[in-house]
């Protein structure tokens, strides 16, 4: 059985999407894409990105969606900003009867890199290697994709394996 | 000419909502309520709010929508919750096509009361006077009437009067 995954990375200004399948334990990449909003006023940009992602569903048919959870600025105005875009993110899945999960930055580099601290570049790279991609992803595709291999592997990762007997120690199972 | 405004007071528990028609000066109420979203998971609470102002629309038909801009909370995580909220209302006016204005609690408090800084009993009061109803409405669906009643006014009340030719001191024209 095939589940489709969409990955979504919000934010106002760009917003994250990545779509891929999973297959037993195999994963195959689908698509991914940003969505740009234009300068102006909040409702417009909103406007876009619950459109374009309800694109993106439309023609990609994905069964569950995973989006990350944003961080809390340090400006409250711009936290607010981005709370109002990860709303819309959030709506376009739900106007579409899709469930959705919600996973931190830190589950979701913890589960492809297997370092919660991971920098951009080894998310990117990472998620290449993961998706046997030729090119590299720009980095808001690439953690919209991260946050959906990070559901299908149950968000859970190497943290996952940790729970079977093994046991995680810098990294490494022993 | 009758124009249709619904008012939109957005919050993550409570939402409330208000329809009311404009002709002329002439204002008359059409409608209003509280949107009451379940304790749980994020993404269905943001579902009822987003469908649930989809039946507000649906049912009443608004040709415009005004939105109150929300409060930025001490605490970052609140702010982030209710910055989320008011994304998926502005979502459930966009994706019908509606024209979205917004207007602080400041304008709309000037608007209604003719103070910037008035007590929501005060709101209530002067919503149910310029509406002419036979009961107070809840302070959310107070709050939703007065953001339409502000967008009905121009967004400007007592302060639109000021610049023409008009200053205004302690609340009174001079």
């Amino acid at each position: 059985m095939i589940t489709r995954i969409l990955g979504i990375d919000p934010g106002l200004r760009i917003t994250g999407f990545g779509v891929l399948d999973k297959q037993g334990q195999q994963l195959s990449y689908v698509a991914s894409g940003c969505i740009k909003t234009p300068d102006g006023e909040l409702p417009e940009r909103l406007k876009v990105i619950l459109l374009s992602l309800g694109e993106v569903i439309a023609l990609h048919q994905p069964q569950q969606v995973a989006v990350e959870k944003v961080f809390v600025n340090v400006n409250p105005q711009s936290t607010l900003l981005l709370g109002q875009a990860r709303g819309a993110a959030i709506c376009a899945a739900v106007s579409a009867h899709l469930p959705v999960a919600e996973y931190t930055a830190l589950q979701v580099k913890q589960s492809v890199v297997g370092n919660g601290h991971a920098a951009k570049e080894q998310v990117q790279e990472m998620v290449k290697r993961l998706l046997n991609l030729s090119g590299t992803p720009s980095p808001d595709a690439a953690d919209a994709l991260a946050c959906a291999i990070c559901h299908a592997h149950g968000g859970m990762g190497l943290g996952g394996l940790a729970t079977k007997g093994f046991r995680v120690k810098g990294g490494r199972l022993i």
